[in-house]
């Protein structure tokens, strides 16, 4: 393999903050990146539209977006509309059980459709925006999901029987959104167009009290900065 | 979770022999069973058509069929018609490496769907019909895959951390072809609308030379047992 095939990643892009600062931290490890969002019948579908602004923004080498009826299957408020997604929770609740607007398995699509494609690239390494302190307490969002995926994939693959090493990365792993919020700052990452509220309106204004919005808030202000996206919302 | 939601599964079907024998066996387990049929882009697209029709005769609880367009993600013969499938590859080429019809991840892929659906379903049995035996070479039928996969399952999913014990069972991964030609045939499974050929023609009737033939072919000649599906597509 060339040295310019070995340098390809392929990056889950959701068009959140989460996974944009993922996408520019394997920019900046020396990585050509390959966006990959899932379109996946999710309530908040304009998070895939912004996950096309978040790439050119950024600046990745191609954007993919694959369609995968995960709605179909059932079982989260994420993609049933007759599922509330809860509101207004207090932290303590927010860090206590699996909430409703987990989806079964994502995680594990999303990952198996990335290394699908780096196969194909000829790439090894795969990085996701996972994070395991300020989170939902999903599981396949915790450290031990994805060091199991990682072997995994030498199991599950050609290149991996052949002797290459994956790399599952999961950069943010151990940031809280305070942390994430600063870093993606100081890089210059133009968080405006990033959407991470669960039910947004039509523009993709947030609602402001699910749970993905109240992390976010919490983390802009433990971090001291204005939320890009709530002054990109209020100039739609 | 009540008894019968327990005893439900999610099988993988294909179209195909081994597919159609395994989703028998799980019923004979005294499983409910929800068969997945997962259209990923393969030129031997009548696999999908031919999977509805294996599901209505075998008897199975609910049927679905799931888009996932691999084929645009490349890397295999199976989904690219710009790459030959092999044909006339002797026995021992057969044996020897991974051809050029391995889809990347296919398998991680597929379980990965069937398990979103299985948790859905309040399911914790998923079954494939892999094998190791007379194969392809494909990584991703061999038993360390499926093993791995299992323990990825505990990890991945909300019944995981609740306690639940996932199953992944390939009850053919240990069978050769003639085993189970002879197996479907004492069991009374009409194989006569399985395709197994990489390349049928658009009635389905298969072309005899690529390695998914030539390994069907030995299944049934060792087994002593015609291929009830050549006899029907000379009736087509």
């Amino acid at each position: 393999m060339s040295d310019a095939r070995a340098k390809r990643a392929v990056v889950l892009l959701s068009g959140g903050m989460d996974s944009a600062l993922t996408a520019a931290l394997a920019k900046t490890r020396g990585f050509d990146v390959y966006a990959l969002t899932v379109d996946y019948g999710q309530r908040h579908a304009v998070e895939v539209r912004r996950a096309a602004e978040v790439a050119a923004a950024i600046g990745v080498d191609e954007h993919r977006v694959m369609k995968v009826d995960l709605a179909a299957l059932g079982g989260s408020a994420l993609t049933d509309r007759s599922i509330d997604v809860p509101r207004d929770r207090s932290d303590a609740e927010i860090g206590a059980g699996i909430p409703s607007t987990y989806v079964p398995a994502r995680n594990t699509v999303f990952l198996a459709l990335a290394m699908a494609w780096a196969e194909s690239l000829g790439a090894r390494d795969l990085f996701i925006g996972a994070n395991a302190l300020d989170y939902s307490g999903y599981p396949d969002c915790r450290p031990e999901f994805i060091e199991a995926f990682q072997g995994l994939a030498r199991l599950a693959t050609r290149a991996g029987v052949e002797g290459a090493e994956w790399s599952i990365h999961a950069p943010l792993m151990q940031m809280t959104k305070a942390e994430i919020a600063s870093r993606a700052h100081e890089m210059g990452i133009d968080l405006a167009r990033t959407v991470s509220c669960y039910i947004p309106d039509a523009s993709g204004a947030p609602c402001g009290t699910c749970e993905a919005c109240r992390l976010r808030a919490r983390g802009f202000a433990e971090a001291g900065l204005p939320d890009p996206a709530l002054d990109a919302s209020t100039g739609n």
